[in-house]
């Protein structure tokens, strides 16, 4: 290998870190609660679409736009073909919008906390990224147009991750309703909330709603999204997304899996049902549970939070721990199924014992 | 639906047309010979690696890093798996490249004809894009690197397309160790020619190569390729991809194909035999025939070349036709079955008598 190698990156991006996701650990005798993942399986209607579909169609470039999928899902919202556009995960649809709204001159705008792909998406983009405090409550400030005013572009997490909580109808509305450029409603989690804004698209031209089936659908390994916005927006976002960016297998298995209603409704109604005994649980402990909206809880141990996780860590039980000055205090847990639930209580009340001792 | 819809987006964005790919007709009694797939389904051990896939696994996000099969495609070429970065298709490393070295202020540099989509990965860039003229005979010119001494990433097609040749290896390593900036082999056909250059990598620290599974491994619908550089261009390059940019079924069934050579090795000799039947019989037919390196042939016809692209097209025959000054005279058709090949030739003596008579 040739050693005289030089920079040839932007400036910008041989500086940056790179976007940290989850740890993936290697299979295994491991409890998995650190990527917010769903701990059910995805609809047997996906191994059904698996088992017939006729593998020698691999040979020929999936349909560029999706279109079976997008006049599904738009019929369900009561939207057209032309208010949607598929991705390869809700990270692509989420890059296709850095893209289009944001650059040098134009700043993104983001919570703090919030999903940390945003920043790291503006800096991948050169773009200046416009961060503003939740209050103290993790709540929106009631300043936040005035804060967001100079940026094109604003992600908001709704219900918000890492911290679980939704954030009133209303005060989206305003956003949407005064704020000069895009609003992006990122929407990941909102299948396990009791509401969305999903509407509000048909009010907002200005409005983006994304959505993924990495999580309710239990299907994060497939990769696939969409967003729901004006034609106009959506036109535009064509142009930018890689012809081909959709596997004929991803708009397959998510048409089979959007089908089966049931199903989905049935596994968000168990995650919300083991949402609450873990929230429950981890109160008798001690722990300071935030009200959820999601399929984590975002969580105060009785002892110290970054302990707490590498302690269940060695115990191969991984759950989500965030270094930053807000967020340090917490952990976020995904809600598993019940028998993870019980040995992640189980674990915790032997830690909880070990750090109280030491 | 809102109609006070205003430009959000990015002035270069909303003036552009975007990048057109070649027809995906509905599949139905149709001969695609237009986007270069491969007429052979893919390996049957894809079909096996889907028939042993447990799909509950697709709860889980995929290896953000395609370990396994990086570490079997570096063995191949005497690499090692810090060479290799994988993608979702070509479309998206060259979206990463174009993102990772070019900007308002380092220019892309391509040849011209080639892949149309380098000057619309600049454009969506905000990048320059300095197209370089080939020779008469769709060659490198003399003075190229005079020509691309402004940019700061070159995008190579190796062989080219839309015209087939295959580049010499001394001119194409003269641009790799004089170019200041990266140069991308993108050897999207290299498995149908007589030689590639993967092993410029070891030698020059500014190349990268590219290489996909939609052709020569017949795997267009699951969207998997991977490139090969130093490890330091596939750690920066790393930090730009998307976190989970290759889905866990692609990096199964990518590898499932990788392995099986015997099957991959007889895909391309039968493209390579039906290549040469096709060329020899369109010769008897009064067409101009360019040599070849690739899995499709780049002809002039007798006839008015848009009037046989149309008047295929009529018949339900689809090929490509590239109406610039420099293509418009030519157009490309995919080496398909010999099936595909007689149906083509029938088609094209009718339609030679018509438009010779009209």
């Amino acid at each position: 290998m040739n050693n005289n190698y030089v920079s040839y990156f932007r400036p910008d991006i041989e500086a940056m870190s790179g976007y940290a996701p989850g740890e993936q650990p290697k299979a295994g005798k491991v409890i998995k609660l650190n990527t917010n993942e769903s701990p059910f399986p995805p609809s047997p209607m996906v191994r059904k679409a698996l088992d017939e579909f006729n593998t020698d169609l691999l040979r020929l470039y999936p349909n560029p736009v999706s279109a079976d999928f997008r006049a599904e899902v738009s019929a369900m919202y009561g939207y057209t073909a032309d208010n949607i556009i598929t991705g390869n995960g809700s990270d692509d649809l989420l890059t296709i919008l850095t893209r289009c709204f944001s650059d040098a001159s134009h700043p993104v705008a983001c919570f703090d906390p919030s999903y940390s792909l945003y920043p790291t998406l503006a800096e991948l983009q050169g773009a200046e990224c416009i961060k503003i405090p939740l209050t103290e409550d993790f709540d929106i400030p009631e300043n936040v147009l005035e804060q967001a005013e100079r940026a094109n572009l604003f992600f908001i997490a709704c219900p918000n991750a890492p911290t679980g909580n939704r954030f009133a109808r209303e005060k989206l509305e305003k956003i949407c309703a005064n704020f000069k450029g895009i609003v992006v409603l990122d929407e990941a989690y909102a299948d396990f909330a009791e509401q969305n804004c999903i509407d509000m698209v048909r009010k907002y031209a200005n409005t983006v709603v994304t959505r993924t089936f990495s999580k309710s659908r239990s299907l994060a390994g497939l990769r696939f999204s969409y967003a729901v916005a004006h034609p106009k927006l959506i036109e535009g976002m064509m142009k930018m997304k890689d012809s081909y960016n959709v596997s004929m297998l991803a708009q397959k298995l998510a048409l089979a899996s959007l089908r089966d209603m049931e199903y989905f409704n049935d596994s968000v109604e168990k995650i919300k049902q083991n949402r609450k005994l873990l929230a429950e649980k981890l109160a008798e402990l001690g722990f300071t549970v935030l009200p959820s909206e999601t399929n984590f809880l975002f969580v105060i141990p009785p002892v110290n939070a970054a302990d707490y996780f590498n302690a269940l860590k060695k115990r191969n039980i991984f759950i989500r721990y965030f270094a930053m000055e807000r967020t340090c205090r917490y952990v976020r847990i995904t809600v598993g199924t019940q028998e993870e639930i019980e040995a992640l209580l189980q674990a915790t009340v032997e830690i909880l014992k070990e750090l109280s001792v030491s």
